[in-house]
């Protein structure tokens, strides 16, 4: 029977420890301390917001934790069909013993408290890790992150570069970097060898991957060291002011040399396609970005023939591009499917894009699913999601449709959820 | 099990009254008076033709309906297994005791002459709405609709307004809006007014909502006063021969104080986005548009940031355009998802986009459907399509998939079906 | 029982007795002679790289078939999800009698063996015809094919173009033309005279289709004969180094011309949507070809209406145009949809661009199924894939979803399946 042919792959899943391969979690803060950390999460403050709550109500300044929650909770009638809504049900209930199905004003407190205790004891994060089966988490760390202070093999760093493509023009970024390399990004040379150093610093500290958020419409192409240096002299000299052709061309020749760092030091490269930022501009924090789905993996074709040897896990943020995905993962041997990134994060577009990733991709160039999470709690239930979703996926599509056993179904989940992160991110 | 699971959840929501918040009703003709009436929908009349029926058999002038009816039964073979046609069979079923599973050349004799006996009754309408158990529709009215002679609390008058942003060069557009405001819209200020005059009109007749359906390639923004004087006043000088670059500004100042009346008057301005008009020029009556379906809601980005006090009821023509409008509706406060348009309105993509709606959109944000119709003995076999894919979603996708109990899920598509209409219309 | 309704209504199906109406086969050598043959199909060459396999261990000069095969099989774990390698285990199976679920390096040389052993009667193209039920199958002959020395109505020719269009800038192809025509397409006049030829002898020789694949930007329109004089005579005199607008326009003025031709001689003209050439440079034979999804058959509007008496059966690459496609074959009475091609040919994207058509499109004008294949062995286990999901959906869907009989479901299939193929290409 096909729902409990689900249940036992679901089961054998959710016995595996995994490595969460994307994060943004803080490694010296890891773990929420009372329920606003878990309230506060952008898909609950700006689902509230688009349902009608004020952002000022948000986003007061110097808002009592208890009070935020008491605020949202009023507020999450209107969004509690939502599967995000789920994760926080699946959590209460996992985590803090909660019983009923809704987080009402009736039984908030008794949960706020229930968890403010549980997230006091010093060992919370480890308590997390523990139930959630996690052996490790990657981060999301600034160019500029000292990477001190925590256990890097636990929480694993990965260079986010979004920053240098994008906002080098920027005074404090132009600043930050002087600072952790002593070096100015304001011509090729000197922008090659502060990158070098940045991936000296991140690989001496045990870093698993560069990563980045692209929009829509970049297309990288290499940029020649003397246009390089004009573009960079220009955002040195002019800042934000600096024209939009040498603010691109800047972008343009600092991607290429991450991926040129990225073939050098043997570092996978993330690339999170598709987001345009601050569509919404009086949106609550980071509930402002959209996107436009007309892009293409085709804006990608020159880099992915120029590092053969750099391995680029990809998310893609429209369910639209996904076969195109898949596609440029069948063909090109670099190219890796990574997830399923915020937008298309929902069960149905996760259902689509994975089976068509199942029967096209090969197994070994699948990572299933990372959790994006900002906070700990919140592995548990998004992979607990995934993995119903995946067991779905290879109960109906593999073992109805192609006649699978159920242990070769297991196998292949495993590697997706497992093997594969192992095999791209600790070669 | 969950075919009686769907059965049951079809059942509760089939016993609901509705408010069906889109049609083409005309309020003088509400009803069919014959089979013709039925078969002459586009609908039908496109997909025989395109099957291969010839234009001139189906609009011949003059033609008997009788006839005309003969004729497109006789070429249905060809489409009997396309869900509009499933419409016609239901119908026929539901309202004239039609047994058969398919109209054929032998049995639709009966059913013409049937069916015309009972639309022969004063009170058919009536009685349609009632078996129907529809409310109120909404119409899509002329600018310079009187809005006279039928009750507007059953026939609820909406202000179309294609004709002012798109075909306002054309001279008898110029004197339909002289006729009714004694205004030329030839500057910005009367433009203003004008436009202003048409909503105290609608206004004062019961209007819900302003509606426009638009081209892919439409991307409103403001534009000066001074600009849209320019092109106004060559729309009036030069007519139909004005520039393309005249035309876009006079329309795009059109639209936007449309957006702006919209605002001043508390109405929801409803955005059917992405038709392509007279793509097949040979086509019979209304079957001639089609679209390109690369389109983007970030076109429409300074309009949601401008009007934050405007409720957009969002429509989609292509499916792969369904995943933006969730994710617009779930950061944009004022953006609400609006049924499944035209080409999208088959249960295939009704149920991918549906599905995905309902997980990541804000409950209170999604009107489920409206039937579009242009005669009232459409709506229930419409309706009842999307009853039963909306109970198959709830069951598989809520109650199978995340354990949601019956009642919950009923209670979900209530709203979805009737209680947004109400909440967003009736403020 | 929706599993034993989806095996008897594939068991009706698999009845059949079909045509392939687009193959690669060469009728001079239709079938393999060794499993080289069926490993050196891109499908498994191309994952195989994907996955790792150097390039150089597959097309090393003047490598033995077993060594290959060999090589292939070693490399073949990584890739044993994939539906592709689902049609070699079918194939194994029912062509060889291989008894296991995955081809190993312990037990493929007793395959290899077996299957050279009964590929080496020189019966076998039969046997393989006789098996698979396969009456015919339409060949992608090059304008220049003598066509001679087969069975024309068992291997039936179809013109492809795409050298004609795309590549008549090349002397080779010059020359070739020159070749079999006897004439220059230097000019508008003698291209239309040399196309006029091949379409003689196609016609003379039982030739069912025109056939070309085209790029995504490509948009046909018509190009006047003093533009093409100019572009035809570059063409001629600069060959490759002629301008990019020459190209396109001695392009444009061909493909409509053939279109032309193909209203005279009464021939379909087979349109295959999206593909860009070429994209991984690096890649194994027939293993470079990627695309851009963002397409659309806007792009075709002008070709669709001025040739209403040519039916053009079309085929997408990218599953997001299957919407489109849809549609336009609801609309345009001379469009048709035609298989799933390629990157589209996987359970996940047949599954849901079939129930669009099938629920959509009238039933006379949906070709279910080509093969697309280079060798007979192929057509059994990709129509299978096929007609398993065409019985699920219409198990599903229709059956189901819509209180359809079996056997109203079966006759649709095989109208779909068949009937189609005859009706559209044998007129």
């Amino acid at each position: 029977m096909s729902l409990e042919l689900r249940r036992r792959i679901f089961d054998a899943l959710d016995a595996l420890v995994l490595i969460d391969p994307h994060t943004h979690i803080n490694p010296l803060s890891p773990a929420s301390t009372t329920l606003a950390d878990i309230l506060g999460y952008h898909y609950y403050t700006e689902l509230a917001h688009s349902a009608g709550m004020p952002k000022e109500q948000i986003e007061e300044p110097g808002l009592d934790p208890k009070e935020k929650v008491h605020r949202l909770i009023a507020r999450l009638g209107p969004i509690n069909n939502t599967i995000q809504y789920s994760w926080l049900v699946e959590m209460a209930q996992k985590f803090f013993g909660f019983a009923d199905e809704r987080v009402t004003l009736q039984n908030w407190e008794l949960l706020y408290d229930t968890a403010a205790a549980k997230m006091a004891s010093p060992d919370w994060p480890r308590q997390v890790l523990e139930q959630s089966q996690l052996e490790a988490v990657f981060l999301t760390n600034d160019f500029d992150d000292p990477l001190a202070g925590f256990d890097t093999s636990v929480y694993v760093p990965c260079l986010r570069t979004d920053d240098l493509v994008f906002h080098l023009c920027k005074p404090d970024v132009q600043d930050r970097l002087t600072s952790c390399t002593r070096l100015e990004a304001s011509s090729a040379e000197s922008t090659r060898r502060a990158i070098s150093a940045l991936f000296n610093h991140f690989k001496g500290n045990n870093a698993r991957a560069c990563a980045i958020s692209l929009p829509p419409d970049f297309s990288p192409a290499k940029v020649s060291d003397s246009r390089a240096n004009t573009a960079l002299a220009a955002l040195y000299q002019h800042g934000s002011a600096a024209s939009e052709a040498d603010k691109r061309a800047a972008g343009g020749f600092v991607f290429w040399t991450l991926a040129e760092m990225c073939a050098e030091n043997s570092l996978p490269f993330d690339l999170m396609i598709g987001v345009n930022r601050g569509v919404y501009e009086a949106g609550v924090h980071q509930g402002r970005d959209l996107y436009d789905s007309r892009v293409s993996l085709i804006q990608y074709k020159d880099l992915f023939n120029a590092f053969p040897q750099v391995t680029f896990p990809i998310s893609v943020l429209a369910s639209v591009t996904n076969q195109e995905l898949a596609s440029y993962a069948w063909i090109f041997p670099n190219v890796v499917t990574n997830g399923h990134w915020w937008y298309s994060n929902t069960p149905t577009f996760i259902e689509h894009d994975l089976a068509a990733r199942l029967e096209a991709v090969p197994r070994t160039k699948q990572i299933g699913y990372y959790s994006d999470m900002y906070k700990l709690e919140f592995a548990l239930p998004k992979f607990a999601m995934y993995k119903r979703i995946l067991a779905k996926v290879l109960a109906e599509r593999f073992c109805i449709d192609r006649g699978w056993s159920e242990e070769r179904a297991v196998d292949f989940g495993t590697q997706i959820l497992r093997g594969n992160v192992e095999a791209i991110f600790y070669r």
